[in-house]
């Protein structure tokens, strides 16, 4: 598999060599200016028409934490960036409208990475029809490359919050489970070509930003994306609404049978419980409210006496906890 | 002079004996919920409520280029990151009303200078009334710490850009010139007692916030926040719009001699017309239209045959130029 150019790999002109007008007059262009767009970037802010209640998230990647040089292109940062970004937009019900970029890289890195990297941003924003507002570039210490994002949304209905699920509610997920945990693995282990979906998935995740409209539509009453498991996210929904969400281990055989050839089912089964970054949304819809896109993995349940909020899986509690971006 | 206590100096409990959701516990106290915030941070995004135009800005600090740790507490740090990008909302002529805020930072940062900085973010947006949003934690190599923080604000008119100066027009500013650049460097030579009030306006930037909206409402045709220096940012305006800003050398002594004492003239007029970070407001306005709280400094007069854009002070050009974040 051919070695991705990553910031510290790429040959060309190091950042230092330009100044900021210079490296911003070649990243603009790559913007599109939708409607939206009152006054683009280049003043001192930009204007975005909105609606009268903004939805707001940020999520930041960083080298060596988030990505590896050898592993993911900048085009793919950009995807990936963007994508867990407008992911939050959409667990909320919302629709994405906008985001502002930071970038703080070591001078040394070359302007062709930042540029793929730019490419990669117009590229998941054009198809989310979603306008860049701007950005802000510093330099940073040696070795060190980070890309802050900023997303902003519309809400179209009441917003989704994580503590609306009720007892008697379906769990369902729209997306994908696994992948891009698996992907990873495939990554680490030097055998992308075992998945290779898996390892597309892990550099561009592809949330299914339209199912988040949809859910609130049809009457969704808690929702989030899976961005650290969803053991560990499903948690979350039961921790904020104080129910017990119980999924059924058979609803996710699909899901661990995608990925046994590649891993074996133990993994495979790890990868769909607790991996992070897939970005597909987890829900909870009032019974007969699923929407097309999205599959039933479960129900909620009240809290009995003696018992917490928790996550189970055919009734049991799994060992198995998501990712912490923290204690790593 | 006491030793303020940055984020490689603090002693107490390193953030990587915590966990993510144990250290957002800790900061989330921090911040009011002001009514404005529709959904306070704490799910997969929060929401505000705007008008149907939402100003979006972002900028962002990093220890070692636009702070030093023995320089400014993590109090400090916060009142200036916010006060930088709300100076941006201001001047497009608008009303801050959210922010969000990436942090960034080594592992081995104690959470108490993550608490100081948080308290001078939530400081400076109770001030401004303005509503945190909501934030993201990563962990960062080594010595590094940085912050990047989104505004967000509310139009209550037309946006003013930079490209509206027109000849005949005035130009004026709210706000100091040179202090900041005067802190920094009485803080370079070891010597801040020499005029504690520069120094505190490098630490803490005190931006006209309200004069953003005064502006619009007199009429102001063009508008930028001074963060780069007089010259270069008035040179934004000029270029912009097509246009001479010819500032009166006169109107800036009251400036330099503010300056004089601790710094010697030439350094002060050095501060004065190059010295960034400053994040007061210049602006152009039809004669007659300045409102109180700006000072006249100069006029704009149309490009004559063989001439640019540009910015001469008393008719001249001053080879003095701002500071340029990426070529340091």
């Amino acid at each position: 598999m051919q070695r991705r150019p990553g910031p510290m790999l790429t040959e060309g002109t190091a950042l230092r060599h330009l100044d900021e007008e210079e490296i911003l007059a070649r990243v603009l262009p790559f913007y599109g200016r939708p409607p939206s767009l009152v006054v683009p970037p280049g003043d001192d802010a930009a204007v975005l028409r909105t609606s009268d209640r903004t939805i707001a998230t940020t999520d930041t990647v960083v080298l060596g934490r988030d990505w590896l040089d050898a592993w993911s292109s900048g085009a793919d940062i950009g995807h990936k960036v963007i994508a867990q970004n407008l992911a939050d937009i959409a667990a909320m019900g919302g629709r994405p409208t906008g985001v502002l970029l930071t970038l703080v890289v070591d001078p040394e890195v070359a302007i062709e990475w930042v540029l793929d990297l730019t490419r990669g941003i117009a590229e998941a924003c054009s198809e989310a029809d979603v306008a860049v507002l701007g950005g802000d570039l510093s330099s940073a210490p040696p070795g060190v490359v980070m890309a802050s994002v900023t997303a902003l949304g519309d809400l179209v209905a009441e917003p989704v919050l994580r503590s609306g699920a009720r007892p008697g509610d379906h769990v369902a997920v729209a997306g994908s489970l696994g992948l891009s945990d698996a992907g990873l693995r495939l990554l680490q282990q030097g055998r992308p070509e075992a998945d290779q979906e898996a390892v597309q998935v892990h550099r561009r995740p592809r949330p299914p930003l339209e199912q988040g409209v949809a859910a609130v539509e049809a009457g969704a009453t808690a929702m989030l994306d899976v961005s650290d498991g969803l053991l560990r996210d499903g948690g979350r929904i039961a921790r904020a609404s104080g129910v017990i969400l119980d999924l059924d281990p058979t609803a996710l055989d699909e899901d661990v049978d995608r990925l046994t050839p590649a891993l074996g089912v133990e993994v495979a089964r790890a990868c769909v419980l607790a991996g992070g970054e897939e970005h597909s949304l987890l829900a909870t819809f009032p019974p007969g409210c699923l929407p097309p896109g999205w599959r039933l993995i479960g129900v909620v349940r009240g809290v009995a006496a003696g018992e917490g909020p928790d996550i189970l899986v055919g009734g049991l509690r799994e060992a198995l906890t998501g990712w912490d971006h923290f204690r790593l």
